[in-house]
């Protein structure tokens, strides 16, 4: 038995079988061969009819469009003018590892000069370029593995290209090597609530066949388990089935302090199931959809279309709709500047929507038109509120075109401190702790280097939370959460014992945050946040949280 | 009369006549002339002319290098290769604009083939084409202007190599149209005391000739001033003259609360003019010169004399050494990561250092082995720190390796906010206003497009300082400020009411800081700071601070 520290994605557990992610291999060596020409020539033609073998048997497996792609793939193993070009360049003395490198690479080059259809398929010579190196060189082939049988998968980190191919079916838990909290690994895990540990550099010693327990809730793998550990396990994926089952009510902490339970969404195609989970309407819905991959804002009647079939699936509930959020990870050629050095601390947010305020108007005309179409409660917030000048610009604005309720989300450091003024200035805070984690620990979000900095659970960072929830209680004024941290159940209580009045979250995680609101009142909250306040660190204020919750007395709501 | 706003830099006023700087031209259009080769080849042999002889006579007043420089370039104007390459382009039916264009950059290209000594001369080739093409369209020619007489300077921005070539002697005062109170420009005009005021939008439509007062304590320009007003400007100018000529005395309020006023130094260089100027000791050493343009970190040795030759020459003196804060602006390609999306939120600072430790080690070794060697009071911080465990890492490395005060730079919020953890962990704190600015309101300190949000004046800021100055005050632990804010000299009083117990700066800021402090008792300071705090932006605050001062009757001390 070894345990492995990582950072857990929400709260499951998984016990599985490790199938490891092969690496990228390294570019060939362009080096003599030790092998005559004609040897080398057996082993490149070997390995090219093994890889292409292996690909038509997965393409037969796999059905549908992946077929095709797979037997596509197996007739490029196949084909003779590769094998003629590899040949040739064996005759100069090169490695079949080198020579086959080349070959694809030049053969690529050509595919992605025709363009079309042919040059949208020069990726995936790549990929049978690395399959054939790998096979020669015997180890592992590189991307995304397929055993057949469900598995923990273990990574360095996935890239949203891995995740694509993923048969997340298979998938019992992932564990990452690099990546933080906010990786698009954990990203993924959360959207479908899938167990993972990511940032557990120790993972890297785990290898194909180990057996291990995956627990996010206690941020760790434990490898090679024992008869004991391996039981426990068991019982709380059986006890997290039960909760998942149990029936959908509104959130409310065991006193009956409602804590309306919402759904952060995308696009309106998540309503469906957002409705099914129990989400009592939306704490957030990015808007960036129906702006992304075009080179122009979409026209006030297609946003309306948009906005009305989303407020039509939540008739009766609130919908929080952020504006435009463009800049840092998502510009948009006609709104951002190309060319800053930190997109994250650029014109992004309010600061673009405002430097192209056409923009706004529309979507905010879209929007109260959508509103007026509808019987939805529609609320609007603004992204990256640093100042009360900014507050008051957007609920002018907002009111001026017709939607009553208008908030901020608070994503800044600067806002959180002067919550006190900037919600007399508005109807409403939502805070993005996300965002609001990066800036506090100045360590950028997406940067796996910096990971360790990236915890919503560090206590500055639950400090400004504070400010802003005891604003919101001086003034009456709602405050919610819409980032990722709402989705932690334990750090739920937390937020709302901070002050927090509602919290919206990925679907997937409602019935967890519903479960652990229901064990605590709001006297019990309040205890749980104080001890996390006070902490040094993040991982000293979630043990102490979970000290003061066990301490308080949980009390367990019927299974 | 008409009044530009922007944002003043430091307290000085200046009236004098506008000189507009010229900006950098565009690429000429490559379209067929309209005249014929032979009168194309006559206005490209004027203006060539023209520019040499322009330049020649600059070279005559300059003297010394600038002299040397200038003659050079006059000789490219006149060089016939140069000429011939330019007919042979107007003969292909070009204009004379776009001859001279192309014909300038493949001789540069040339020329930075060559490399050495030539290739470092293939700037000045840009200079020289630029100022042709501009004689072509009967435009100023782009890049600093010298007029021959005192004069404002009004230009876009200036970038380091503008700022290098400007004759300082004759510039009264610099407004800037674009850029922030963190731009080059205004870090120049602290650095040089020249009365500044940057993002002056308004400014553009400044024309050469033009009378204006520059009032940077008010934050605008006066153009066209009334006979009042320019009387009122020239007394100010005149008091100002005064405060720089009073005897340097040690820095204290008008209660006698000692405030110790420090300099902020580059390198050992500075150490005659900051003690000549007043300065108590260093409360900033930054040590990225040793390290700059370097491709390994240079040995203990070279290290060590370096820091031997400046704290020789402040014994008995307090010198606060930085270790390297590599990263964000200041990348070195033996420490940092050159792909990071946002390096303002990477792996910078201690976190750099962290990652390659034995930079680290042999840093605090130098230092050690310098103090042991003088008479200086060495104190040591790290730059960047966001946590109690990075506090405590740092600390426990510096008196392992023999330093016996270590502190950290509070610039992230986070620091801030947990800053009795932090200080209970270390021995002082020093707080950069500058990265704590740009962090709490999340706006890119470099970023003109963001520059209105770029003031430490902002309550979340001075809200931030408060909290470390309260920390100081509960632990008995000194808290500096080595930011910019403490050279403002309304502003340093604020500091000093949040708590700050030391003020470091530009050397030639401290006089008005010195000044200004001896004006108010510790109340006044801190019924100042409280007024500030509970304004609702920075203009609000910095006004709030005015109207304060004024009313706790401000106790002047005689001239």
């Amino acid at each position: 038995m070894k345990e492995i520290a990582g950072t857990g994605i929400g709260q499951g557990v998984a016990l599985g079988t490790v199938v490891r992610m092969a690496e990228r291999l390294p570019e060939p060596v362009d080096r003599p061969s030790h092998l005559d020409p004609a040897r080398e020539e057996e082993r490149a033609r070997a390995s090219l009819s093994v890889v292409a073998a292996e690909l038509q048997r997965r393409g037969g497996i796999a059905g549908g469009q992946a077929k095709d792609v797979l037997e596509a793939q197996a007739l490029m193993a196949n084909d003779p003018t590769l094998a003629d070009d590899i040949v040739q360049r064996l005759a100069q003395g090169k490695t079949a590892e080198r020579a086959v490198f080349e070959a694809f690479a030049a053969f690529r080059e050509l595919l992605e000069g025709m363009g079309g259809y042919l040059g949208e398929r020069a990726a995936d010579l790549d990929d049978v370029s690395q399959r054939v190196v790998a096979d020669l060189l015997k180890v592992p082939a590189p991307g995304v593995p397929n055993p057949g049988h469900p598995f923990v998968l273990v990574a360095r980190d996935l890239a949203p290209a891995d995740t694509a191919t993923l048969d997340l079916d298979q998938v019992l838990g992932l564990v990452t090597i690099d990546g933080g909290p906010t990786s698009h690994t954990a990203i993924l895990a959360r959207e479908k609530s899938i167990v993972a540990v990511v940032g557990a550099a120790g993972a890297s010693e785990l290898a194909d066949g180990d057996s291990v327990i995956v627990d996010a809730e206690r941020n760790l793998v434990v490898a090679d388990p024992t008869a004991v550990q391996a039981a426990e396990a068991r019982e709380r994926i059986a006890e997290r089935q039960r909760v998942a089952a149990a029936p959908v009510t509104p959130g409310a902490l065991a006193d009956g302090t409602p804590v309306p339970l919402l759904a952060n969404l995308g696009s309106a195609d998540g309503a469906a199931e957002a409705l099914r989970l129990g989400a009592e309407g939306v704490g957030l819905f990015r808007t960036e959809f129906l702006f992304l991959d075009a080179d122009r804002a979409p026209s006030i009647t297609e946003q309306q279309e948009q906005y009305t079939r989303l407020l039509t699936a939540f008739a009766g509930k609130k919908v929080v709709v952020r504006v435009l959020d463009a800049g840092a990870d998502k510009p948009l050629s006609f709104l951002n500047a190309a060319d800053e050095e930190n997109p994250a601390l650029g014109l992004r947010g309010i600061r673009a929507l405002r430097s192209s305020e056409v923009i706004l108007r529309e979507q905010l005309t879209a929007l109260a038109a959508a509103d007026a179409a509808t019987d939805a409660e529609v609320w609007v917030m603004a992204p990256m509120i640093a100042t009360v000048e900014e507050t008051r610009y957007f609920v002018a604005l907002a009111r001026e075109l017709g939607i009553a309720v208008a908030g901020v989300m608070v994503e800044t450091p600067s806002a959180a401190l002067i919550a006190d003024r900037v919600l007399a200035a508005s109807d409403f805070a939502s805070i993005g702790t996300n965002d609001l984690t990066q800036y506090t620990m100045a360590a950028d979000r997406l940067l796996g280097t910096v990971a360790n900095l990236q915890s919503p659970w560090h206590p500055a960072v639950l400090k400004l939370i504070a400010e802003v929830g005891a604003a919101g209680g001086a003034l009456g004024k709602p405050v919610g959460i819409c980032g990722e941290a709402a989705a932690d159940p334990l750090l739920a209580v937390v937020l709302v014992g901070l002050g927090a009045t509602s919290l919206s979250m990925s679907p997937s995680a409602l019935a967890d945050v519903r479960a652990s609101l229901a064990r605590y009142g709001l006297d019990d909250a309040r205890a749980i946040a104080e001890a996390a306040l006070a902490a040094e660190g993040a991982a000293e204020a979630k043990h102490a949280a979970a000290t003061a919750a066990a301490t308080v007395g949980a009390r367990e709501t019927a299974p």
